[in-house]
């Protein structure tokens, strides 16, 4: 296979990569991966994560694996068990799914590299359309608030909306980021704010409670947050925390933008009720862990609620920015997502 | 001047001590306190926190500083000193005021104690009337969602939206408790926990961005909260995320309930865009410290907002809880507060 090269995932000399996001931003240190044990120990981790990044990582893998001689049932067995680390994006779903129809290829290996080399390369040109799309939302001077992780470490690409904010800044130059931290992983205050820094985007980190009163101060222009699955109706699960801004931004009457590749809308879920919510660990609420240190702070065995994702409402969503345009509400409410896939 | 207990402030043989809230849940460490630099330490880093508490805990000093005979002038220093350490809460400048006036007094000293003594013993009965107050409006089975912790560790008594709780608790013996965890500082994680553990009253931890999905799954019946200064409109302050609570709570149709004594009402203020806002250190916000440990997860030179309290209109209040009554938002829109002073 081609050498393939992104932030956190790389392919070069035969050889897969992915830099641990777990270590970030204090070590940047990279995995090399082999096996699917190895990958399903990245992916559970977090040390791959970002729902396009995940499928592309898995993408690579059984491609890897294909080249190296696995048997046909083998790499059957490998897409399952890759597609079945975690629940909620629909990414992965959508790559092992067109690596099953490659796999029925007489020369199956071939068919099998081309779709992994497909998707990583098609991965970078959604980015490069949803941001394009996305930047011409917004005016010289926002104030952008944004949620999680959603840049080129998420993605092949320059991300979904943290690409659409590198390309404003591109634009105009005076963009300036308000960063969720974004509990309990943190993926605001350890990535978003790393990709900030190396692209020299001015921003500003704040705890996720801390929105609410920035926007009651007329201090947030505008919200663009990524998703992990969008519904058929418009409904999408995202990181958690993600409906709690938009409800804010219903009320303060903050424009508030969903963007995601096209392979992230699945029409065969209906509505966001429909969506499978993981529930993650309760260590992660009782405390944080990671290369930058370990705390505990609740009571050692104190009950903890631990959703990875929550679900926001297309009723409360301004524009849905894909790489195939911009959707308001009174569109999507019509149902166009059904008529994009 | 006479023993005074609470859950942690205690004047005992002459001695003042408070329990380091800083070292909560893990470790139970009293500290003596004999001077206003100390006590001013204490304050600034939350060792003794909770704005009932800051103010008796000052007061105390005060008047165990009168009674070993620190000279009349000395005394109005330390009342200046002790007032000036944080801004937001009027509990300590309510205490610091009584304690001006009886300055004043020929036998100052035995009026200063007395003052003292009679804030304390305010504060239980006061803690106990907002408790019984508040538990009538709490239903068997509710599940009640609060922010920060606003306990016995808060006050000399019961405590203020957590005394509700525990009184509602105590009547109805089927109440489960949704405990933000209260970024940055970790109030609801560490304290509150700790305090319904201990009183054994059902309770599960939650990210601060997860209430908003709670409540749309309908898992939330009631939020009770405490406030640092309520305005002669009804705004009030109360810690950082509790607006963001007070929007959610409107948006769901949920009851929003701020408990606080007639003490925590400054009528002098007349809006809540008139309360003066702490702002605190970045390194609170790139990571987290304390007994239990240290992490810096964000850039090293993060640019952070670090507000430690927000401000909630009264528009979006269902009830204010005090001492002296319920009040809801039409008395209060009428101008109930200011016939209460």
């Amino acid at each position: 296979m081609q050498d393939l090269i992104a932030s956190s995932l790389k392919y070069q000399n035969n050889t897969l990569s992915v830099l641990d996001q777990y270590l970030l931003p204090h070590q940047q240190v990279w995995h090399v991966c082999d096996d699917v044990a190895s990958m399903r120990e990245l992916i559970l981790n977090l040390k791959i994560r970002g729902a396009p990044l995940i499928g592309l990582g898995a993408s690579l893998l059984v491609a890897h694996l294909a080249e190296q001689g696995m048997a046909k049932a083998a790499l059957a067995q490998a897409i399952d068990d890759l597609e079945a680390t975690r629940p909620t994006a629909v990414n992965l779903m959508h790559c092992m799914a067109k690596l099953r129809i490659a796999l029925q290829q007489d020369d199956y290996v071939m068919a099998i590299v081309s779709a992994a080399v497909s998707l990583f390369n098609e991965d970078i040109a959604l980015c490069e359309s949803m941001a394009k799309q996305g930047a011409a939302l917004v005016n010289s001077g926002d104030n952008i608030l944004t949620h999680c992780n959603t840049g080129a470490l998420a993605t092949a690409g320059i991300g979904t909306a943290l690409g659409v904010i590198y390309k404003a800044q591109q634009r105009h130059g005076d963009i300036h980021v308000w960063v969720d931290e974004t509990r309990p992983l943190l993926q605001g205050g350890r990535l978003t704010a790393f990709e900030l820094e190396r692209w020299q985007v001015p921003y500003t980190l704040i705890c996720d409670n801390m929105a609410a009163s920035l926007m009651a101060a007329g201090k947030v222009d505008k919200i663009f947050v990524g998703a992990d699955r969008i519904a058929a109706n418009g409904d999408f699960a995202n990181k958690v925390g993600t409906y709690n801004l938009a409800v804010l931004a219903h009320f303060h009457n903050i424009p508030f933008y969903v963007v995601a590749p096209l392979t992230t809308l699945d029409v065969s879920t209906a509505c966001g009720a429909d969506i499978e919510i993981e529930q993650r660990n309760s260590a992660e609420v009782r405390g944080v862990s990671g290369s930058f240190g370990e705390a505990l702070w609740a009571p050692t065995n104190a009950q903890v609620y631990n959703p990875a994702f929550d679900v926001t409402p297309a009723k409360l969503i301004t524009g849905w920015v894909l790489d195939t345009g911009v959707y308001d509400q009174q569109q999507v409410l019509a149902g166009k997502l059904k008529d994009l896939n």
